[in-house]
């Protein structure tokens, strides 16, 4: 959509803006005009911000999450339990998990879950790297945190059974009603889940 | 909210993306992931364009609106009629009426609009460049064209008040039906204007 409505410079950022995932054209539009209205400080720090976050990040070599190190600071932690893997689809997922500060062990991102209708397919993901990990021994149990939604429990199930000939536990998290969750607004898959999945108190 | 989840230079993209109007901090995460994915060439490219857009860009000393010279283009063709002004509040609304391609006069950015709520008062605008471009001669009307908002109408009042004693025609975009409409689903205040602004056929 090449128009000569706004100056080059201006069209050239939107069209930047609009390759961004889930930015529209309008909002596009949007966030160009307030780079523009930016103080000229902050419009350089911001390009500085993009440019550095793309050359001094890198993926850690053993988990495959953001790293601004060759190894992560999770993975070269001691104070972490090294035989314990977390798999997750994404680094955002790492935040949500740390946020709880309930898991000690390590993770392994997979950026991304096998999805047929994306084009995804498992050679496009850090799998291959999470069978070697686990086959260099010393791991005592995968934890498969995929989205409990189609394409993470297909990602999942595909990880347990490459992982089944290594002899490694594997599990997946819990199903059942969210913490402040309503009984009669759950829907009865995860009551069904939640029900089967019933531990005594 | 600082966390140590991800790698500083990505905890820092995310903190500029999410300074951006209406965008969130989930969002601002996925657009740097978004950054952070991106080919080195790509990365950069955008970075420059951020700071291009703000560097190259300034306000066209006419007509306010965003210019990568002086004068903007429309400003400085021979092609349009110098004799009409339209006032709008956004550079966007230029785009916006220029698509139409039924307008061959000039234009005003007002950038914004008069609104006590967000503290944003007549000398926030570039109301006093009106008056001067007005009173400077030559000028035969001026189209009011803010949105037809409480806003935009309070704007489009204030500033017909102010060009009444200079003595040129001063006209307000028409209300009514949007093209395509349905009388329906119009509201009564539109469809009230729309029966106050009939024409013959």
């Amino acid at each position: 959509m090449a128009n000569a409505y706004f100056p080059a410079p201006v069209e050239n950022l939107i069209d930047w803006f609009a390759r961004l995932p889930g930015i529209g054209r309008k909002t596009a539009q949007r966030l160009a005009f307030h780079v523009v209205s930016m103080g000229e400080e902050d419009a350089k720090a911001f390009a500085a911000a993009i440019s550095a976050a793309k050359q001094e990040i890198t993926f850690c070599k053993t988990c495959q999450n953001l790293s601004a190190s060759e190894v992560c600071p999770i993975c070269s932690s001691a104070a972490r339990d090294h035989s314990v893997i977390c798999v997750v689809s994404d680094p955002k997922d790492v935040a949500a998990i740390e946020r709880t500060a309930e898991y000690r062990g390590l993770y392994h991102v997979l950026h991304g879950v096998i999805s047929p209708l994306s084009r995804v397919s498992p050679d496009d993901l850090r799998i291959k790297e999470l069978i070697t990990r686990v086959s260099a021994g010393g791991v005592s149990e995968v934890i498969l945190a995929t989205d409990p939604d189609t394409e993470g429990e297909a990602t999942a199930l595909y990880i347990a059974r490459l992982l089944k000939p290594l002899g490694v536990k594997t599990t997946r998290l819990a199903y059942g009603i969210p913490m402040g969750g309503h009984l009669e607004f759950t829907d009865e898959l995860t009551l069904g889940r939640a029900l089967e999945g019933r531990s005594e108190i």
